[in-house]
């Protein structure tokens, strides 16, 4: 089908129309959820607009206005909950060409959407920095499509998550009025944009904190018993001495279901997969002596740029590994209150047996270091899975929904008015990345 | 006095014999108490040795053993509890000569124990990393009378304190047995030897662990309310997002005593006293207006060169100013529990008004953000100090007595045994700083 954009776009454009290209640059990974799966698989975009410039996405933005066309901005399409699916077609703005690193000073880089995170922390390596903290999507992820969709990952354990005042400096917006503008947005100003899924502004530039690239090596520590290991990442995190950065931790069968690591997973064990200063390693394995814990792998920094990284295994690509072998699995997105006794945690690994697997992440909230699990679930319907739901939520766990696509009801489980009077104001026609915000959705009724 | 060791030790040694000399060297900063000056001042060794090597080191423990003579370590004396007063005489063992900053990686590096702190920074700093923590005397301090008498401070907001694991990470070790060797201790190890007084072993080099050395800016904010400011400083702890070296809190009228500052710490108002790192400026600025806050001063990192450092009037340097003003004050060093609505902060804060004078400062302890206290206190005598202490105790706030050289007596409260049988096992005789192990003192009641 035609767009009814094309006739008002300039002619330097790149803009793709075969129907196979439009079809994949309108999915993300939101397949990870059955539920998901069956509201998103028939949406598609009419086609997909790459600009290479600012101006170019400011073209683009008033060719939309002028046409009432929908707009859905794409990073990688990485995103879990179809926060880059064009619920309404219209077009695609893939940002991959908005990709440069404009500059970088200590704990602080300038970049550009597009840029994926690899490449950044490639080019802030050379002063001695890296992002803070990155999903397991790390080498194809961009950095737009994480702060649009994304909350946290690995190098949470030490910085919090995305939401946190200071883990985004600024940014910059193409807006969606009758004359699309430009607006910087920063301090506390920037969460009027963060996490809302593109819905209220095109993010084409971001001012990220760094912090400071140790040499990180790759770990990985067996226990007989998971509790034992639950604890181990618990009192791991908590050591403020120890440099860290991942402490992901997978109850046997998880680790069976990763297939390049298998002679270091030994059956039956629950095996913690980390990422450690090299300096601090050391007192690190005093603390694996002191649990009973195994080191079954052990690279340094160096030897880790071969082969598969360790962060590959754990966040949500654990999920797509134990996916690879087994399509019936699923995944629950859990924070659990802080507890170092854990008892929450064990209660829910004893209570589901083997239909909820165990997988803990440990990250830091509001200066707390709290147990967060990417349970995998063995899927059967619905019903069972929103009761799954239920009662870690009647029990006092928190779960951040990853099988709804819209906003306020993952995680956020409000309506955040700033960012909706944000859209009010920049998108006044609600053309972007329609039918995602709940907030907006509902303002008139 | 002649010291029965002078025969027995090499020419090449420096030896201090002049008793101007020796009376200063053999004193620190106990004058702070009180209680420790009436007990102390006339404490006095009988020679001073200056060693320039760890070889000269183990010809000094040679003799000492030889001749039975008592050996008292010192770096900087810069301590404030009596560590290295010579309790018994004999000779004190001056290491400002063993200096040297012997190899830098990563997060880590290998020093002599008299290297001061800020000497370190100098050069690691040219490869972007910097010694974790620091007491407010860093300009002067050396390396190994911070971990043989200190705990923590200046970065200990992020990092914890010297006792974590992680925090040390190896020492070479001159022992005092009839044939004195050269041990070194490595892991769990250096616990042995960690804030133990120099009294069993003495410290010749040290594997440290470093961090970033971001550029760290210096302010002042302040505040109508001491409980405001308080609860700003907690907030600022627990802000995973912003990167902080230093929280602390004055409440009036301990600004007052501040005099090179004068211009910046407006009457009856709470100051907080602080170092941010450059890349977390602008978030920083969100949170202060959140608390409403006023900055009253604000100096980057590289106009921080010039003129007083901040954190020279913060952590026990805030009691060296008030002393200059009114030798009447002294301080207490308190522990309060983790607790963000600072309820027995508040408490203590309103039930002693001006006799106890709150100095807040944050620090982290086993991984949560707790509230430290070096208070002024107005002295009357000895019982009301004590008074005071058990006051804290009873309702729930930990003390380290600053009032005590027994180091038991001060943040332990208890025996280690560990240190005690290493000091057994290196120091049979006993020479090592005596009087000042409880454990060992009592080993045979």
């Amino acid at each position: 089908m035609a767009s009814p954009i094309l006739p008002l776009l300039p002619s330097n454009l790149e803009v793709i129309q075969d129907p196979n290209q439009v079809a994949k640059l309108s999915k993300d990974y939101y397949h990870f959820s059955p539920v998901l799966t069956a509201q998103l698989q028939d949406k598609v975009a009419d086609v997909v607009i790459r600009p290479a410039t600012e101006a170019e996405v400011l073209q683009v933005a008033k060719a939309c206005v002028a046409s009432k066309t929908p707009l859905t901005v794409r990073g990688a399409g990485t995103g879990n909950y179809g926060q880059c699916i064009p619920l309404e077609g219209g077009i695609i703005l893939d940002l991959s060409k908005l990709n440069r690193t404009k500059w970088v000073k200590p704990g602080l880089a300038c970049v550009e959407a597009g840029a994926k995170l690899a490449a950044i922390d490639k080019i802030t390596r050379e002063q001695g920095w890296e992002i803070r903290m990155a999903p397991s999507t790390y080498r194809t992820a961009t950095i737009g499509g994480f702060i649009g969709g994304g909350s946290g990952g690995i190098g949470s354990i030490t910085y919090g998550q995305l939401a946190d005042r200071g883990n985004l400096t600024a940014v910059r917006v193409v807006t969606m009025e009758d004359e699309p503008q430009i607006l910087e947005l920063r301090g506390d100003d920037v969460q009027k944009v963060n996490h809302a899924y593109g819905t209220n502004g095109i993010i084409t530039e971001l001012e990220i904190p760094l912090g400071p690239a140790y040499p990180w090596a790759e770990v990985i520590v067996t226990f007989d018993d998971f509790m034992q290991a639950a604890r181990f990442g618990y009192t791991l995190g908590e050591a403020d001495g120890i440099i860290k950065k991942l402490i992901s931790i997978h109850a046997w069968p998880v680790p069976s279901y990763f297939a390049a690591l298998q002679e270091f997973l030994p059956p039956n064990q629950t095996a913690a997969l980390l990422m450690i200063a090299e300096s601090s390693l050391e007192p690190f394995g005093e603390l694996v002596k002191a649990y009973g814990g195994t080191v079954t792998y052990q690279k340094t920094a160096e030897a880790a740029k071969k082969g598969a990284a360790l962060a590959e295994f754990t966040w949500n690509h654990t999920t797509l590994h134990a996916r690879n072998v087994d399509t019936n699995l699923t995944y629950l997105q859990t924070l659990f209150p802080y507890d170092t006794d854990l008892k929450l945690v064990e209660h829910m690994y004893r209570h589901f047996g083997d239909e909820v697997l165990m997988h803990l992440e440990f990250f830091r909230v509001h200066g707390q270091v709290c147990p967060a699990a990417l349970q995998l679930v063995r899927y059967t319907t619905e019903a069972r899975l929103n009761e799954i739901i239920r009662y870690h939520e009647t029990q006092g766990a928190f779960i951040a929904n990853p099988h709804t696509y819209i906003l306020e009801d993952g995680g956020r489980k409000e309506i955040n008015d700033t960012q909706v009077a944000f859209k009010g104001q920049v998108d006044p026609y609600g053309l972007l990345n329609p039918g995602k915000m709940r907030g907006w959705l509902e303002r008139n009724t």
